[in-house]
C-alpha cells in the first residue's frame, strides 16, 4: 500500500477500503505523508465523492484518532447540538441552560468562528475570565454539577479532524458533504452525547449551498449515528435572515440573556424549537409537551439561573461584559414594509466592524457588532432606526456596506 | 484574486484565465502559495481537465518562467525529439548522430529515468566522464560544432516545469493530458528547436494508457506548436515490446553504437523512422528520400563517427564503458514461436537488477540490465538462450520475475 496508489484510486472514482482510508488519514496524522499528498487526496474526494461505507469508515478513523469521552456515569441521555454556521446563531447559549434547568444534560464542544460565521467559543470568551479550556475530568465534573458544559476542542479530542479541518480550509477542499459529515459527527460522537441535534444552515453564504446537499448531509449523519447507536435529529433551515437581533460576540451573549429572561423574537423561536426537540427525546415526551416545559423554565427564572451557574462554573464574570458605545445609527431612507434582512451582508458588515476574523493572524473585537431593531414584515417609516453599529475601528462605511435591508 | 478562489473555480469545472493561471503557477514558483494548495489545484485540473486555451496559456507561462534559447544563429531548421517513455528506448543516441551526419542540427535537453523507464541522461552518464551539465553557451557551441548536443535541463530552463513535475510525481497528479502537453512542449519550445517530433508511447505500463488519450495529447501538442510557429510531428506507438534488445544504461549505449555500425533490429527500425521524418522536414525532401540518406550515413560510417565526435565534445570516454559479467542466462523451457516480449515485465526486471530507481534516494547501477536474443515471431527451441541478465546485486529471481516471454 502506498499513498500515491490510494490517491490514484480515489481520483479514478473508486471506493477506498477501511485499511486504505486508515493508512492515508492516520498516516497523515502520524506525519508519514505530506500535506500536498493529503490535499490532493481531499480534492479527489471532494470532486468524486465518497460512498456511505467510506464516510462511516472515515468517521470511525477520526473518532479513534484521540480520546473518546464516556459520559454514561453521568446519564444515559446526554444531549448535544451543532449548527453548520449562521449569522447571529446564539441558540447554544439559550438551549444549554434550558435543557439543564429541566434536569437533562447537555455536553458540548464548540468551535471558533472564521469568516462571517461566529463561533460559540468566541462568544463565551467575550465574558471576562470565562474558561473555555477544560480537560476531560473538568468537562465531566461540570456536566454532572451544572447539567450544561461548553468548551473548546482539546488537542486530544479527534486530533485528526483538527489537522484535516485546517488543511481543508487552506486548500480549497471544504465543501465536501462526506468530509463535513465525518468532521462534525466524529466530534459529536467522541465527546459522548447520545442524542444529537444538527442544525443544517442552507444559503448562498453558508457552507451548504443547496437544500439537496443539506438533505444528503442529513441522511449521512443519521447513518453514521445509527452505526454508533446515537439518536440523530436534523433541522434544515435557511441562513437568509440573521438568527437573532444581535450580531457580534458580547452583543449575542447579552441577547441570549435577554431571551432567557423572557424576550421574544427570532432567537427565542429558534432556541425553543431546538430545546423542545432535545427535551422530547431525552424525556420521552411529545415535542408539544417539551415545548411547554421550555416556556415554564423561562417564565419561572430557572433557565436564567442555570445560565448564571454555568458561567460561574467556568469562572466567567458577567458583571464585566463590555459593549462599546455605538458609533452609527442606520435609519430607514423610506417608508414601507421590511421584506428581508440579508444575513450574508449583515455578517460581512459585522466582520468589517471587527466582530470576526478571516484568518488566524487577526484578532476579534468582542464588543464589536450590530443590533437590529425591526422584525421581518414590520412596517417601517422613513427615519426609523433599523440598526446600530458597534466598533472600535476607525472605518468608513459605504452605501453598499449598510445595504442589508429590503424595504418595499 | 486569491489562490482558494482559483482552486474553487477549477474544482467546479470552469475555465481559468491567463491571469488566474499565471497568479497560481508563477506565484507557486515564487513561493507565494503552498505545496498543498498547488497539489489541490493540480488534482482539480487532472479530474476536470483544461481547455485548449488554458493549455496553451499554461505552456506560455511555463516557457516564460525561465531562459529561452535562441538558436536561430546556428540554423533555422533545428530538430528535436521526445519520447513519453519506453523500455529500451535508445533512439535519441542513434537519431542524433544520423541527423548531424546529414548536416542537420539536433538540440536536445533530456531527462533522467524514474521507475521502469530509463532516461537518456542516465544512459549518457554510464559513459565515464560524460558531461551532461552544459550551460547555454556550451549548449549552443556544441550544437554548432558537432550538430548534435544532449544535456540535462538546467535550473534556468523552464524552472516552473521542474517544480510542478516534481510535485505531480509526489502527489498522484501525473496523468493529466494537458499538464503532460504543457510540460513537454514548454521544454521543447524554450530549448529552441523548430522541428519537433514527439513519440507518444501507449500501453498499460506507460504514462499514456489509451490510443484515445494519445491522440488527444498529439492534437494539443500540435496546437501549442502552431501558436509558437513550430512544426510538430507525432508518432503514436505501442509500448508492448521493448524497443531494443538491450535494456539498461551502458548496455543501451553499446546497442546504439552497434546500430550506428550497421546492426539491424527493432532499435534500428524505430530510429530510422524518427530520423527519416526529421530529415525530410529539415531538408524538404520526401520521407523515402530521407530514409535512403539515413541508410547511407550508417553504411559509410559517418553516423558512427558523428557519435564518437558527440561523446568527445561532451568529455565522455567510451573506452571505459563498463558492462558487468552476466550472472544468469534465461533459457527457453519449451519449443515454439516467440509471440511476445512483455515490455512492462522486462522493465520491472531491469529495475530489480539495478538498472533503474524508483525514488531519488536510490542510485542506478549503470552496468546492470538485460540483453535479449530473439525477435518476435522467431522459432525457439527448448534450451535456446532468450536473455542474459547483468547485475551487481545479490538477488534471488522468482519464476514470476523472468516470465517475460510468451512462447506458443
Amino acid at each position: 500500500m502506498n499513498i500515491i496508489e490510494i490517491i490514484d484510486k480515489k481520483r479514478l472514482g473508486n471506493e477506498l477500503t477501511y485499511d486504505e482510508l486508515n493508512y492515508a488519514f492516520l498516516g497523515y496524522l502520524n506525519k508519514r505523508h505530506e500535506d500536498y499528498q493529503m490535499s490532493s487526496l481531499l480534492m479527489a474526494i471532494l470532486i468524486n465523492g465518497m460512498t456511505k461505507e467510506e464516510t462511516i469508515n472515515l468517521t470511525d478513523i477520526f473518532i479513534k484518532s484521540g480520546d473518546i469521552y464516556d459520559l454514561s456515569k453521568v446519564s444515559d441521555k446526554i444531549v448535544d447540538k451543532h449548527s453548520t454556521g449562521g449569522i447571529g446563531d446564539t441558540t447554544t447559549l439559550v438551549v444549554g441552560p434550558i435543557v439543564a434547568a429541566l434536569g437533562c444534560y447537555m455536553a458540548k464542544i464548540s468551535g471558533r468562528g472564521l469568516g462571517i460565521t461566529g463561533g460559540t467559543i468566541d462568544k463565551l470568551e467575550s465574558i471576562p475570565k470565562f474558561n473555555v479550556n477544560l480537560n476531560k475530568k473538568e468537562f465531566i465534573n461540570n456536566l454532572r454539577n451544572v447539567g450544561f458544559v461548553d468548551c473548546s476542542q482539546t488537542k486530544r479530542l479527534v486530533p485528526l479532524d483538527k489537522i484535516i479541518y485546517n488543511l481543508r480550509n487552506n486548500s480549497g477542499t471544504t465543501e465536501s458533504i462526506p468530509l463535513i459529515a465525518s468532521s462534525i459527527m466524529s466530534k459529536k460522537i467522541a465527546s459522548g452525547a447520545n442524542i444529537i441535534l444538527i442544525d443544517i444552515k442552507v444559503g448562498s453564504g453558508a457552507l451548504i449551498k443547496t437544500k439537496k446537499d443539506a438533505k444528503l448531509l442529513s441522511s449521512w449523519m443519521k447513518e453514521i449515528g445509527k452505526k454508533y447507536n446515537k439518536k440523530v435529529i436534523t433541522i434544515i433551515s435557511d441562513m437568509n435572515v440573521p438568527l437573532s437581533n444581535s450580531i457580534g460576540n458580547a452583543l449575542e451573549v447579552e441577547e441570549a440573556i435577554n431571551v432567557l429572561k423572557g424576550s421574544k423574537g427570532r432567537l427565542y423561536e429558534a432556541s425553543k424549537e431546538i430545546a423542545s426537540l432535545l427535551i422530547s427525546m431525552a424525556k420521552n415526551i411529545t415535542v408539544e409537551e417539551a415545548s411547554e416545559l421550555v416556556d415554564e423554565v423561562i417564565k419561572n427564572g430557572k433557565a436564567y439561573k442555570k445560565f448564571i451557574q454555568f458561567v460561574k462554573a467556568q469562572n466567567g464574570d458577567l458583571s464585566k461584559l463590555k459593549i462599546d458605545a455605538k458609533i452609527k445609527v442606520i435609519k430607514s431612507e423610506k417608508t414601507g414594509v421590511l421584506k428581508n434582512i440579508d444575513a450574508l451582508k449583515i455578517g460581512q458588515l459585522a466582520l468589517k466592524l471587527g466582530a470576526g476574523k478571516i484568518n488566524d493572524r487577526e484578532t476579534i473585537d468582542y464588543s464589536a457588532g450590530i443590533k437590529l431593531y425591526k422584525e421581518i414584515n414590520d412596517k417601517v417609516k422613513k427615519g426609523d432606526i433599523l440598526a446600530t453599529l458597534y466598533t472600535n475601528k476607525n472605518i468608513k462605511l459605504s452605501n453598499e456596506d449598510v445595504n442589508c435591508f429590503d424595504i418595499k
